[in-house]
């Protein structure tokens, strides 16, 4: 097997590079988009359609599937690949972000800074040995630790798994910050631990061991010390790869700050990926800072919303604007895709007001699509020495 | 261009034939199941996966579409051929099964003799002219009469129309009925009289003249005389078709009487559809009487609530109940479709437990497989002067 990360290019005038991640269900030429395919499924679409659309990597949620289905049935099934007939690489949360967002209403909005504690708390507690929580299925408590998790994630066993870490938010205090991000280095080693322990029961007829790699995830918040030292503590440990985790602030300078300081102390020969960024902006930031992946629901949640990804609008075309109902327009010339290229921006606004399931299934295939298209775009970017250029443009394209 | 409908064998001991319609958009291997996409889309399914399914004929309803998104938009697209990107044949109501519907609550339970007045009735009222009704997006009201119908058809371009009528229920008087059969009559002489006349502003542009095929309306309800009246005026238009719609009864037998009635008083050398039958004992007798094609929107809506059909149980097999967790067999190994042929069981139950729609689009491309399937083998029987012992074979299978 190849090296789990190759650098095969790097830019003469920033971290920006070029790469491959080797999974033993395939490559992944970096930077690359990682779509969310939460519950066992990228929402609506089809493996095949994934194939068809150059998908490379798809990400599920551990919390999620440790309720429903659970563990065991996955397991039998060979794992997620098995499950889902997604045959590509695949990823891993560890549950982190999901238990903290029960805990403090939305992390989504909490990790920018909107403190909306709108959805109903189930985390019940947490504590060094881990975090209890509500099933939001049914109301039993539910158990997770760093050990579980890893558990968890070698039964399911995609190729890129975490450690479980506390997402920290972003409407708390630097010491909450501080104390929350030396539990996550605790949790990590225990992570690690386990991730080269047997796996009991399963062991013998469904552990992947060998063929997962497990990132560690730094902390520290808004905080340039603290990021300092999660980054040389994560570092220093023998993860395969790496993630910028927890708050990114509360507006896009402070996101971008904190890049720059995980940039400066992080080891440069790992993969590092960004957990739940997805803005065409945000990862051209990213890129520019030698980060390698990227996840984020939004490209297929945008799409159950109506809205496509566009070159020329950050926000997307929202094609239940009325504007769009006599226009016969294809959505995208530029888009190869025979099972979707042909149809009007009329007739897929029709089926957004009549609320109809194939406008969702059209846009989430074209907004994937538009990603993996725009990674292309960047890789070659970075092939031709040409990624400042091609990221000046679209950032003006945008707006930005 | 081909004769309309072509016999190509018929049975010694019954009525039952295998045939061609011949359409501007493709021929129809009869006996056929018609899928409805109601509103310009066969609900969560592509093209593509209509085609890759051998689906031969998709039914649209004027209705929905008069009021979203309205013929102006769908003849500037060319038709809905082009609006839907299905390329095959099309057929569309005339929106009297839906008027009615309004009038009389749900109509489909109606004519089945359950009446479950649940549904809110916007109908206002029906006159000789035509029926005014509330359209149920924003409450304005709506005038609908036989050439606006015919009109509104037009504009679509489907291959095979229908005459408006007014779908008679099961719970009026023999009186009520017969009035309402007569109406329907006078209606369809000012359908074919509109067929023929010049489209009026979109003539031009737009009309499909000479492409489009018209098909009466057989009414009478679950009485002998009327509907060898119904038979008689119908079969003495000059009609491209027939279909048998209105009352069914109340029950299987009244269904299966019903069919015998019409079939002794019908012109054989016309196409025959029923109209909104999808059990597979109502078809295999629809296809003893010598009934050419059925619609209903049962397979897709069923597969929608996690019901896939089967050979073996006339309601077809809950994957939503707990028994299929755990089982980890292919959803059916005859099925020869690879986009969905290796999800198993547990992962469509999964799916379904999960809310999500991925489950609704996985089933409903495997009951649209089931029934072309089911009637490719129909077909075959046919030629193969096997379709008595088929028949019997697929009843005793289902317990009927």
């Amino acid at each position: 097997m190849n090296k789990f990360f190759e650098i095969l290019k790097k830019s003469s005038v920033s971290n920006t590079r070029l790469g491959t991640i080797n999974t033993s269900h395939g490559k992944i030429n970096t930077p690359a988009f990682i779509f969310c395919g939460t519950k066992a499924t990228v929402k609506s679409i089809l493996p095949q359609q994934l194939y068809s659309t150059n998908t490379q990597v798809i990400l599920s949620n551990t919390y999620h599937l440790m309720l429903q289905p659970g563990p065991e049935i996955i397991a039998k099934e060979g794992g997620l690949q098995s499950f889902t007939q997604w045959n590509g690489p695949m990823m891993t949360d560890s549950g982190g972000y999901q238990i903290f967002s029960l805990g403090h209403g939305s992390v989504s909005q909490e990790i920018k800074g909107r403190n909306n504690n709108i959805q109903k708390k189930s985390l019940i507690k947490i504590t060094e040995e881990g975090a209890t929580f509500r099933n939001y299925l049914n109301g039993d408590k539910v158990y997770l630790s760093p050990e579980k998790s890893i558990d968890l994630q070698r039964y399911f066993g995609a190729d890129l798994i975490f450690v479980l870490d506390e997402c920290t938010p972003f409407n708390v205090s630097k010491k909450y910050t501080e104390n929350s991000m030396y539990l996550s280095h605790r949790w990590a080693k225990r992570c690690l631990n386990s991730f080269h322990s047997p796996l009991g029961k399963y062991d013998s007829n469904f552990g992947s061991s060998g063929a997962q790699s497990l990132y560690g995830i730094i902390q520290g918040g808004i905080y340039e010390d603290l990021r300092k030292i999660a980054c040389e503590e994560t570092c220093s440990q023998d993860f395969d790869g790496l993630a910028i985790g927890g708050s990114l602030g509360g507006n896009k300078e402070q996101m971008y700050e904190i890049f720059s300081y995980c940039e400066n102390y992080i080891n440069k020969s790992k993969p590092v990926h960004v957990l739940g960024i997805g803005g065409m902006d945000d990862i051209l930031h990213g890129v520019s800072c030698g980060y390698d992946t990227f996840d984020c629901v939004s490209p297929t949640r945008i799409a159950r919303h109506g809205i496509m990804l566009s070159k020329s609008k950050i926000k997307g075309l929202n094609l239940n604007n009325s504007k769009f109902k006599d226009d016969h327009s294809s959505i995208d010339e530029k888009c190869n895709l025979t099972e979707i290229n042909k149809f009007t921006k009329s007739y897929i606004h029709h089926l957004f007001k009549s609320n109809e399931i194939l406008g969702m299934v059209i846009l989430s295939i074209y907004n994937i699509w538009f990603m993996n298209n725009f990674f292309e775009e960047i890789r070659n970017s970075i092939k031709n020495d040409q990624f400042e250029s091609y990221k000046k443009e679209i950032l003006v394209n945008l707006g930005k």
